[in-house]
């Protein structure tokens, strides 16, 4: 096994950055799942394998619903928030944080990434989920003052 | 030469994050092409470039095209997956897989987002594109379950 | 701190990744400030939250902006190409370049997608976004092809 992965910031970086992209991945089988359950397609060939083998009545499959769209706002949000947070949770694990403080940054970000996901779908009113996306983003900023602060090279 | 790229695996995977990157990327000149061909615009400034100069007969080619949106719709797909195997795959990388058994997962990997492209792009009759996308969601998956076995710290 | 961290070249590219995702992550709350601030919302609880408590007339705010939908296109155009150098570059950075060429791509890529924002959002007229589109793919293959030449595992 690599040397870095006896560090134990790494290795909290590697537990958590997998939880919250696991977490992202699985929007899209929910997308899927909703899809196929209403019969709401975008492509044609949805259309005719999930809703009607005929292709002139298989169109009226292809329509917009507002739950798919609001599942697929929060894998949007998700690609916004979570990809940055896994590069520069990188960059930050790799820079010598306690391991303490690391730890407390990855917490704080999954737990409101999945805070988000849930106020987003249930839908809970605002400010829940605006509160936990900034909650998140403040994670971040953190993060990034702490690898910048680690060293720069312009 | 930084001595993790003397690690085979870990050149594995620097060699088909690389290539499913490149194919990710190049789905953004693909867009372009379409649009500057097919003279189908979303900027009121790209339908003044590459349609018509004068602003007002400008805007008939601000409009929407299922051939566009396709390839967005496949670029997007590819965010929502590429992405994330990026991601697991360079900490699986780092977690001391067997070499056969890594190659084995970034080819199959690879293989099935670069078939899901023909299949969205054609299209291929469903369930070929489904079925791709599920293969390569089935790679990250086993990845994520052998990156958490290998060490976990919550 | 750790090993890799005392690299100037991968100091470089900690500096530039962290610079990019930055821009990129802070076009999130720039299309919250357009969608509170001129009352354009796509959630229903949004537009009660931030528009009119009352169901019936908050339902007036949901609707679309074209300056909101020019920062999103932003955004997402942000997400298709500094995402990818995020991961390419931090192979390039491993793949031991010269410190002075990777500190050349990396201001270079960095220089073009804040001109390519300015230039999506001001706009400014075509072909100032789309070349400086071009210039940072550039930069992207170009890394792309020394990662590949430091060395392949197929």
């Amino acid at each position: 096994m690599s040397e870095v992965f006896s560090s134990e910031v790494f290795l909290a970086y590697s537990t958590y950055s997998t939880v919250v992209l696991l977490k992202m991945l699985l929007m899209g089988p929910l997308t899927g799942y909703f899809r196929v359950t209403r019969k709401v397609f975008v492509n044609p060939e949805d259309a005719r394998a999930h809703g009607d083998k005929d292709e002139e009545t298989s169109k009226k499959y292809l329509r917009i619903d507002p739950d798919v769209e609001r599942v697929r706002r929060c894998h949007q949000n998700d690609l916004e928030n979570i990809v940055p947070f896994v590069g520069i949770g990188l960059l930050y694990a790799l820079s010598g944080p306690d391991l303490s403080t690391a730890v407390m940054h990855f917490r704080i970000f999954a737990a409101s990434r999945i805070f988000h996901s849930i106020a987003y779908l249930v839908p809970l009113p605002q400010p829940s989920r605006g509160l936990s996306w900034i909650v998140g983003m403040g994670v971040t900023f953190s993060m990034v003052y702490r690898v910048l602060k680690a060293g720069v090279h312009l």
